[in-house]
């Protein structure tokens, strides 16, 4: 064991019996090194460690403190082997390539008979579809053919003034000639990053990160600097300020309410420190907030968007995840850069589909989204309830996992000996797909984690599959 | 004058009186230089000028030919000023940058009150768009919600066996693991470029190309080797093998049948001819084949695709022209290249949209495409004599239109000294829009053409802005 993991540990037990309380500082690192006789870098690393097992985190300009709630929903470590190396407070840049995994992990949730905890979408059955196609029908049935040019980018008209209607609503006012409609926000997210990038740039993002993200990189061959991700508080404003102190980053990517696969969400103040800190660097950020609408609260959380004053937030909707999945409808509000972002959409693609931009205009005016969107909310939060009671009764007693308070997803930490991967495979040949931990991460991190989806209707079939997988997960503990 | 350009009359003035006549050979270079006494260089130079103006061609390994038909429908050369610069038998690479010019242009086109000369797109009218909102009506009614998934990339399993047919059908056999389904062709090509190339390789393209190759090229930094386009024959072979043997070029871009703008189509021999030449050299083919439909004679005219053996042809489709534009269906038979340009889509936009793919599976099955597709072919070619006519009734005797046999769009040769971006502008503000022929070269080349778009019905309104058009040129020439 290095030093600083021993020092680590010692932290780690002084928290966990008490003696550093919830919401207390811990020592600075100068004090802790005169007193233990070890470097200042031995405390940072183990500092970093224990920033990254969820047991402390670093307030700006503050120092580090104890986490409030750590013991019940406390997210870990990388798998040890990965701390062995140093732990830079930045994770080093690293060219990004997880494809493959990804890959086979997508194949996997194709086939109908596989019980799709891996799969990164809600159930198809929690939507109206059948309201929708009529929406489809009536929407085209009279259609004018000049539609086919006035739904060519930006956009069908109806459809981007009920989306700003919705900005309005939630306290956002926002130009309709910002608002452009694209294939899904995945191809908004491509084509943000496009603006704001040129290949061989850093761009910040988020340990652990959407896949997609990772492979957005890849394809546009830019270089992750990933930004830890707390489970209560989401990326680490300090540790993002230190990168942007250090290199040369160019945008910030970041899921900034139910992240994906945390489910940790920004507070709102830190969403405005988070704004107001890109601002000072002149970064882009460019806001995931696909999963918006799926609150189990009263209120949606505010995006970062809504404290922007310069158009330097890029916030990518959807409606995938919360309305039509299939239907790859997105936006993108992108605030300076859009005519940038129009451009390169136009010779991406050239503009969305009609029938689907058509039909959710009509359905956002006609079809009960608000309703629709209640039921949704509902469903989706008994079906945490139950995902969280099967993993209280299946899985192995170390297992930590988030409470995301919206979403779709639970991180689940395993013991630390357990190679997700291997869960992944094992799991398979019994027909449940999960996602491993090391599909979120450049550096192939979070090897003992796994992110599950509890978005389909809960049932029989998947308390068994909990089951299963909580006896896979045993039979790996030796 | 340059001594190339007084050398290059000479010829002209042969074949116009006959001395030379259709099909002969024209002098070697080597005895041309010695009966002459001129340079080699200087006779290369005079007969690439000829070339481009239509007048001759080079067959490989044979030497220069006079054109069968120059004086009906040849077209002419670049600007006189692009002349004066040295003339390399391969274009320079050049940096893409048309944007600007592009976007002003496609603005232009979305008025409604506008006459669209300059339109990309044939107008909907044309299509059976009612008939397609009942097909999407009746594909989504009892819609499956595993459909959701099944629809995901590579795409609608039912589309795809219908694109396949139809290549059978036409006498390809192409396996369904080839073929993914795009965000119109437009993705496709943007996809196919991607996967086999890296920021600032050389990509061979035709002059004129385009323009939205010169912007994908412009989007993934790469640089154009432009090679001539012939209005009878396309891109011109012997230039590419020399453009071949000279750069380290890494995919060549056609549009093989009815190229857009010239409207030329490669013959059949010729097109095994490009198949053979590329395989030689390694270098795949992305074939814009998007026209293919829209033929007048007997037979649609086989693509390159027919000819090739290795994979090494990616050939690009869409219904966007021929059946359902606005719904953004395309696709892609990548050959060897079908896994790395599918993962590029999933990485881009997961997959096309569903309602969209769902209802041309339909309409293809149940809709009487073949049928609509004559109707909409002999409406093309009604409205190409009409506007032929009208050229020759309005426009300055020494204008030299193409014919092409398929498509909609005319390449007009305006008499020399005429700017079309002056025209653009003249006639913009008399509510007509045309596409000036620097959209169409990354080195603004074309400055004396225009493409013109007959995809609309002729009619009164018609018959007048070409009327007006005419009037524009006639004043501009002094």
């Amino acid at each position: 064991m290095k030093r600083y993991e021993k020092f680590a540990d010692d932290i780690a037990e002084l928290i966990r019996t008490g003696v550093l309380a919830a919401g207390q500082r811990v020592p600075s690192v100068r004090y802790a090194s005169q007193t233990h006789g070890i470097s200042p870098s031995t405390v940072f690393q183990a500092y970093y460690l224990l920033e990254r097992r969820g047991l402390i985190r670093a307030r700006p300009r503050s120092g580090y403190f104890v986490n409030d709630s750590v013991r019940l929903q406390g997210l870990g470590d990388p798998a040890p082997e990965q701390d062995a190396r140093p732990a830079p407070q930045v994770s080093e840049s690293t060219e990004v390539d997880v494809s493959d995994l990804v890959f086979s992990v997508l194949e996997s949730i194709k086939d109908p008979n596989i019980v799709s905890f891996g799969s990164a979408f809600p159930s198809a059955g929690l939507f109206p579809l059948q309201r929708l196609a009529r929406s489809l029908a009536s929407a085209t049935r009279d259609m004018d053919p000049s539609m086919v040019v006035s739904d060519l980018s930006p956009g069908n008209p109806a459809l981007r003034r009920q989306i700003a209607l919705r900005y309005m609503v939630s306290g956002q006012m926002l130009p309709m000639d910002e608002l452009l409609i694209t294939n899904g926000a995945l191809e908004a997210l491509n084509l943000c990053l496009q603006a704001v990038t040129e290949p061989g740039d850093l761009v910040a993002i988020e340990a652990p990160a959407f896949y997609a993200c990772l492979q957005v990189l890849e394809r546009l061959k830019l270089k992750a600097v990933e930004i830890p991700v707390h489970p209560q508080q989401g990326i680490d404003l300090a540790v993002l300020e230190q990168a942007l102190e250090r290199y040369p980053i160019k945008a910030c990517w970041s899921m900034t309410s139910f992240q994906n696969p945390t489910g940790a969400t920004v507070p709102e103040l830190r969403k405005r420190e988070l704004v107001e800190l890109l601002r000072r660097h002149e970064v882009p950020l460019i806001e995931d907030d696909v999963y918006a609408e799926l609150y189990y609260g009263q209120h949606a959380p505010k995006p970062a968007k809504a404290f922007d004053t310069e158009g330097l937030v890029l916030h990518c909707g959807s409606f995938a995840k919360s309305l039509a999945p299939g239907y790859r409808v997105g936006w993108v509000a992108a605030g300076r850069y859009a005519q940038k972002v129009e451009r390169l959409k136009i010779m991406t693609s050239l503009c969305a589909s009609m029938p689907a931009q058509a039909a959710i205009a009509d359905y956002l005016q006609h079809g009960g989204y608000d309703r629709h969107l209640r039921k949704l909310r509902h469903s989706l939060e008994d079906q945490q309830r139950a995902m969280l009671g099967a993993i209280a009764r299946h899985f192995p007693a170390q297992t930590r996992v988030s409470q995301p308070t919206g979403g779709y997803f639970l991180w689940v930490e395993l013991p630390e000996q357990i190679d997700s991967l291997k869960v992944f495979q094992a799991a398979l040949a019994q027909g449940i797909s999960i996602a491993p931990g090391p599909m979120f991460s450049p550096t192939r991190r979070f090897k003992h984690f796994i992110r599950l989806n509890y978005g389909s209707p809960w049932g029989e079939t998947s308390e068994r599959a909990m089951e299963t997988l909580g006896k896979i997960i045993r039979s790996m503990m030796g």
